[in-house]
């Protein structure tokens, strides 16, 4: 008997009928003789209505405020999905966040986990009953309801495994695991039986949006062992672990990001500490930067190239424009037409030549790489959007032959 | 400066342009000075649309259940409204009932407000923000959240303003106040200014629905100073009180009751401890008795006959059929084609003659009278349902002269 963690989005529990298959899944798993705890997201478009419904009275609403409406949206979910269960005859409870005590920080609207209460967890596990929590929320110090974010149930879930020592967290998701590409692009995308923490956060972070990396991030931060798998499909999805058997593969997935926009300042001094500036103006508007390029060009002067998350992109050009004395640079060149195509595994450090059979691929599909970035498990290209396809297809073919 | 509890119901919110209405209220209050808690019911339709949604996935959902879902819907009320007033600039602060804690008993969809704490709020109010509070709802021992039933959001407003201490109570509806009559019925109805605790409980409790009587009992043990008032006219409304300034006024107001079902049973013998048998019976059931006429009938028999809810008939009878060898009675007769017409008022007691006033008004109307039941403040007879309008108004036009 086993203690089981299982999260399930806001698709899979949409309507009534999908609530009804997410209550088969879990009564099979406790009737297995396991111990269940569910977290929830909120059903299907909820929060985007809620959303709604606050911009119709006030288009900036406090993120407090915001915070206690959508946190109703997992409410729902939650006694729906225990209504679903009773109606199977099994003993069930739902419990909302600060029920539990999952205790945040303030930061409303993207607030972190500080701590998770077990007390409440364990009494109602220990009397054999399922446990349904909402996702996505918390309270802080004040009492006050917090949610986290992007990926936020993910974290839940990852949480509650971690503070419970759970064997095994499942997050139901609509694809069956995680792939060698998005089986969107890339059809005959092989999916993978395991696959590392640290892979698993290069293609979540490289536009693969299976896991969210702030999950990935407390799983093997607390060692929780994850398994993402199909709430459609019922056989084994794909295991997050800390080490894999898989040491013969070099790479384990190819992953493509188009929320990526590059901006270039041309002109520049070609003198110490222009990169310095450049980059503290855009850290003091809290932009992160991703691929960072500096070529020479004429007449003493050089140019920086860098990619950013296209939301950041006008805020970036914006902060850039304001010091632009300071900076020194000319011109600046901003294009949102470019993708970032990566190929992940952990396999590759041992394994010389990863990056020449890359790019020997892209060099057969006629793909012209713009810039390059590598780390000890991962190798990204920029090139221009309309070759992406091409490009994963050929790189697939390339590592996995289909 | 006062500090006032301001309630209003689920027609009063239902749609951004009534939460932009109900703000304007709250933030005149406000900006004359007052501290102002506000509590809201529901958006309009939400409930229902909760309990349709319950009944999709399960007919039958445990009421603990049920609560966790329905008290998302005065969540949604509370943190839109707070929105509102946050675009006009004003502070402004939601509390779910948890949050302020409202602690009830277990008795899930029906609880009963046991305490209610009173730090946040005040901590809330030190700072002159304006709290808006969700109605309906607590928390029990177990920290699981509770509603309380039919009019529970008048009974969070009014249990709050008890804790408070505050000044006023008002409660806003869609009608400008108290009237004579239900002015749907009486048009020429007046508009009381002011009105007993007593009388407004009899009037409550005769199908008058503009405060639920929980709450006016509640306001009337606590002295909690009440106002019924229109969210769409800006007019003072009726006030509630222990003792009011009308000394001379009869009767306060002609109440109709059409939720009666009429039981008779006949052929009971006619001898002591009948209708003691009869009363538990129906009392071990739950079922709340109204008027009852004892009567004599041929052959040492008598017939009893009694009204109860409609809601509870068929119980009624299956409870008195279920034990018909133990009651003895031969036959029982049932019908839901009867009202209840009422008078109540406070200076009924000083003055004699207001019986024979209210019959001869029946009279004149050629009305048929059924059934009497007389209290210290209030005269009901039982009539044909097919006469309740002819007889309120001739009753009305007798008393008030229009």
């Amino acid at each position: 008997m086993a203690l089981i963690v299982q999260k399930f989005g806001g698709s899979s529990v949409a309507d009534a009928e999908k609530i009804r298959r997410v209550a088969g899944i879990i009564a099979d798993t406790y009737c297995e003789g396991h111990d269940v705890v569910v977290v929830l997201s909120a059903q299907g478009d909820t929060t985007d209505e809620l959303i709604e419904k606050a911009r119709e009275i006030n288009p900036k609403p406090s993120k407090r405020e915001l915070d206690m409406l959508l946190s109703t949206g997992e409410q729902i979910s939650i006694s729906l999905c225990a209504m679903a269960l009773e109606k199977l005859g099994l003993p069930v409870i739902s419990l909302t966040g600060w029920q539990v005590g999952i205790k945040t920080n303030s930061n409303y609207g993207n607030a972190r986990i500080k701590s998770v209460g077990t007390e409440r967890l364990r009494m109602e596990l220990d009397q054999r009953k399922i446990v349904i929590v909402a996702g996505f929320q918390g309270t802080n110090k004040f009492d006050d309801i917090t949610t986290l974010g992007r990926g936020g149930s993910d974290t839940t879930a990852v949480a509650l495994a971690a503070a419970l020592h759970a064997d095994l967290c499942q997050i139901y998701t609509d694809v069956e695991g995680v792939y060698t590409a998005d089986p969107r692009i890339i059809p005959s995308a092989i999916k993978l039986d395991e696959i590392t923490f640290d892979e698993m956060l290069e293609l979540a972070s490289l536009g693969a949006q299976v896991l969210h990396n702030r999950s990935v991030e407390m799983a093997k931060r607390y060692g929780v062992n994850l398994e993402v798998l199909s709430s459609y499909v019922r056989k084994p999805g794909t295991k997050v672990k800390e080490v894999t058997n898989m040491e013969d593969t070099k790479i384990s997935g190819v992953a493509k990001d188009s929320d990526i926009a590059r901006i270039a300042l041309i002109g520049l001094k070609d003198e110490p500490g222009t990169a310095f500036k450049i980059f503290r103006v855009l850290a003091k508007s809290n932009i992160n930067v991703d691929i960072i390029l500096q070529s020479v060009g004429g007449d003493d002067t050089k140019e920086i190239s860098f990619t950013v998350a296209k939301a950041d992109m006008d805020a970036a050009v914006q902060a850039l424009n304001e010091n632009k004395a300071v900076l020194g640079f000319k011109d600046i060149d901003v294009s949102d037409k470019f993708c970032k195509i990566s190929i992940v595994g952990a396999g590759m450090i041992k394994s010389p030549g990863i990056a020449a059979r890359m790019f020997e691929a892209l060099y057969e599909a006629n793909v012209n790489i713009h810039m390059i970035s590598t780390s000890e498990i991962k190798i990204s290209v920029l090139i221009d959007v309309e070759h992406a396809e091409m490009a994963m297809q050929s790189i697939h073919k390339k590592f996995f032959g289909v």
